[in-house]
């Protein structure tokens, strides 16, 4: 869908011949006519919006918008009646195809020619209507001049090999002479955001910027507003497509390492982990709160002796964080299991659990990576065959090193992460490791204390992925004696979580387990810049719709 | 586990020999005994919990409590320096091993011998401890006749082949001559339930009444309240297992058909898709609520061209259903996708997808089903290769010819729904089957209406699992002056579902889908008769604990 951003509704050829005229000039000539060409296709939309077929055509069998009945489902028949714009190819020259697809541009060509762009997952092929007796009249051609972009459309027509590549589209060796033309289903004719604006990168708004062109910038909000033409860029549909691949590999390697998959509550009675950031409900008189992580409920099922437990699930965050890494919903990637000796058995797991998702990113989202680097550039990341492991202490003293000094029991800030990060990544060549034994203070209640240091340090330990935390695990506290005196030490009133708590009266595993965003992992492996990019109807403090 | 319940405090052999007495007088024996032992073993556990080693004896070492500094990862270690349970066989004689599993049951014999029976996973072998100058002393004899039941204990020791099979565990060929015992995890000395208790069948409490003998009969509250124990049986674990294979094979199968997963917001703003069942909350300062199914977003995918998905996640439901089949929060399989011309190809998946997921279940959980059966005796699903389709008007028409009046345009109620799938059993020999274009009136808002009677017919089906239903699905509107037409007429103020309306506004693909609840398609597979016992920690309208 690329390079039709900027194809002009000029004359033929109907396959692009290379451009002859300077880059700088070209685009600004391109700039001008896609102003002009949606000012037309707008003015167009509008006056034949409600263009029916031409009864008096004797071709009107052979285009028209399909009627409602015939949409429901009153014929069954073969999917594979239909080719998939993907496998349109040299081989299919000369026959006749049955496409479905969006019209993601129209050009008409005077009256008597039009050229469709039909897309269909990703895929795009050029589509010719030129006018000939018997097979394409005028008022065809006025159909399909006349028709909204982002419709879906059949289109019957017959596969021909033009002389030269079609730059229009991804199917650069064939393109469609159309013989029938049905419309499926309409879009409004004036798009809140055109797709290929969505597309653009900063990077080509930048340089079209700095040559005096303003090229149409859609921010966040309204690509959020407007989700469901957003979704349709072929980043996005990388992105999501990354996202699914991450979900299945995690699901995959933690099956083949005998653990099963748990579905826990969301509705909590009490208020959950504790702390301001619980969103709070009435749940049958009862006070209630949405569960702030499956930690209380993973570790009970340990307890429950299933041993080795993993939940993909929503988290609930009341917090006021309005930053490009926090939403208020976002999905779990949970782990809990059973240790024999000690919390490096959990480290193992994580670390051959996301060497196992990237190297799968990297090997079976080739496309996906590449389509949403198009849009968002990034550098692939650097990570080792077994992940580096470095003590907190060690890394406040590389960054104390660097200069940077760091409260020794306190936690890293955001800034010192990225730093430790980037200290990290010059010396080892690693943007993804673990940082361990981390300071007791900074844990949550259930943290096992360290056996040497029990007051300062615990057995817990934290996972970056280019600067930035994605992963948060431990040890837990196993022995509900401890566990009690270690929620109240952090100001927990113990009743409100008794049967947390008494679920390791009945003879406790010693266990350990982690936690991940699913949106943190694709954001940070794909270097983008907000966690709205990977989260499909993202939640934060100010926005709840889509 | 099972053959240990009846096992009396007797003296030896260590390996039982078959029983001479009469099966009834046996168990009306083991019963009291059983009393007794308990009587003892609580008494026991009273006067020496507290029991720690002495250190007089030279054999200290040998025995006692592991300390929690060494609990809190002081030392690395290869997990495979233990053997697991279920790995011990006659091949290890005379070899040292190092096992970790809880302590079943306890039998002490006279002062100088105790057999312990030790599980892991659901895996017992029987440990024997015998005093032997310079390997076991009284001291330590002592210490294991004072384990609680359900402590997790490292057992060190040699695999022995007695000459007569054990019947007190699951590993019936070998035993453990236990040369250290440490406990690495205390339970309480008297647990709310016990766990043979729990794990007993109503078969069997109900024949052992029949014989003037009362066994504990654990009921389902008491389960659900102390739910740790509870997933420590044979039945439960098999449970769990299972539904985390159905979601595996559902995940693996949808991936494998081109879907992607997906994970929509539970947060929404409004009332979701009305209806008085929802959980309201406050969402910074505006209403919300949790969505009642993942519906509106999973098509507002398709709009977004994701054109195949599915999600798995929590749905809550405020409803005040006290029955054997509802929760206020489940676990929802959801699936959407565009379709060509007609549902069929929607219920072409749901066919497809679920006698995968039978036969998966059937070939890959022979082990698990077996413990469910064990418990709760029940006959394997009888289903077909190719799914039996019938309209709802075929049903209607059986159901009247056997005599039961049904309206034609309303819904089957729980009862005209079991006794249809017993006529469809008894007449077509599946006990799965689609039941299709129901009633226009009995479904929501977003279904299709049928093409030849539009009033009174839907695109929509619902699939039955042993006469109970277990999937809605349907074609749904996709053009919105429609859907709003549709949403008017059942009474929903469409200004509350705007962006929903709207994200069909940019052309919408043709699409269908279904939905499942995870908890029912285990329940009606393994034939059990209440759906908390497939829902790990269930929410019901008295139920938010555990």
């Amino acid at each position: 869908m690329s390079s039709s951003e900027s194809q002009p509704p000029q004359p033929p050829p109907p396959s692009d011949s290379a451009a002859t005229i300077s880059k700088k000039a070209a685009k600004k000539e391109a700039a001008k006519l896609e102003k002009l060409r949606r000012k037309q296709e707008s003015a167009l939309a509008a006056t034949t919006a409600t263009l029916s077929v031409d009864d008096d055509d004797p071709l009107a069998a052979s285009y028209g918008d399909i009627p409602l009945v015939e949409l429901q489902s009153k014929t069954a028949v073969d999917v594979n009646t239909w080719t998939r714009v993907e496998a349109l190819d040299r081989s299919l020259e000369n026959r006749t195809v049955l496409i479905r697809g969006r019209v993601q541009t129209i050009r008409p060509v005077a009256k008597k020619m039009a050229f469709l762009v039909v897309r269909e997952n990703g895929y795009t092929v050029q589509c010719l209507l030129q006018t000939q007796p018997d097979l394409v009249s005028l008022q065809m051609v006025k159909f399909a001049a006349a028709l909204s972009r982002e419709s879906i459309v059949d289109i019957e027509g017959i596969v021909s090999v033009p002389d030269t590549l079609i730059k229009a589209a991804t199917q650069q060796q064939v393109e469609i002479q159309v013989r029938k033309l049905y419309c499926v289903s309409r879009a409004v004719p004036t798009l809140p955001i055109n797709i290929e604006d969505a597309a653009r990168s900063e990077v080509e708004i930048e340089k079209a910027l700095q040559e005096g062109e303003k090229l149409v910038r859609v921010n966040q909000d309204t690509r959020l507003n407007f989700r469901v033409l957003d979704l349709r860029t072929p980043a996005n549909q990388g992105i999501f497509r990354i996202q699914s691949q991450v979900g299945n590999v995690f699901r995959q390697f933690l099956l083949s390492e005998g653990f099963i998959e748990i579905h826990t509550p969301k509705l909590i009675a009490g208020t959950s982990e504790g702390g301001a950031a619980v969103f709070r409900l009435n749940y049958k008189g009862q006070p209630a709160c949405l569960a702030q992580s499956p930690q209380l409920h993973k570790q009970m099922s340990i307890c429950g002796d299933l041993s080795r437990v993993f939940e993909i699930g929503p988290v609930f965050r009341a917090e006021d964080s309005n930053t490009h890494r926090h939403l208020c919903e976002f999905t779990g990637l949970d782990v809990e299991m059973e240790i024999k000796k000690h919390y490096f058995e959990v480290m193992d797991i994580v670390d051959k659990l996301f060497v196992s998702i990237f190297d799968s990113l990297n090997q079976n989202c080739k496309k996906e990576l590449e389509a949403v680097r198009k849009q968002h550039p990034f550098e692939p990341l650097k990570y080792l065959r077994q992940t580096l492991r470095l003590t907190y202490e060690e890394g406040v003293q590389m960054l104390k090193d660097a200069g940077i000094e760091i409260e020794p029991f306190g936690d890293l800030n955001t800034e010192a992460e990225r730093k430790l990060g980037q200290l990290v990544s010059e010396k080892y060549g690693t943007e993804f490791y673990i940082l361990y034994r981390y300071p007791l203070a900074v844990r949550p209640f259930y943290t096992m204390p360290c056996y040497d240091n029990p007051k300062e340090y615990s057995n817990s330990f934290d996972v970056f992925i280019r600067g930035e935390e994605i992963i948060s695990g431990a040890q837990r506290v196993h022995k509900p004696d401890l566990l009690e005196q270690r929620a109240e030490a952090l100001g927990i009133d113990v009743k409100t979580i008794s049967t947390y708590i008494d679920s390791f009266r009945y003879g406790a595993p010693l266990h350990g387990g982690f936690g991940v965003g699913l949106e943190r992992v694709v954001m940070l492996f794909c270097g983008l810049n907000n966690i709205r990019k990977t989260s499909l109807y993202p939640r934060d403090p100010v926005r709840i719709v889509p």
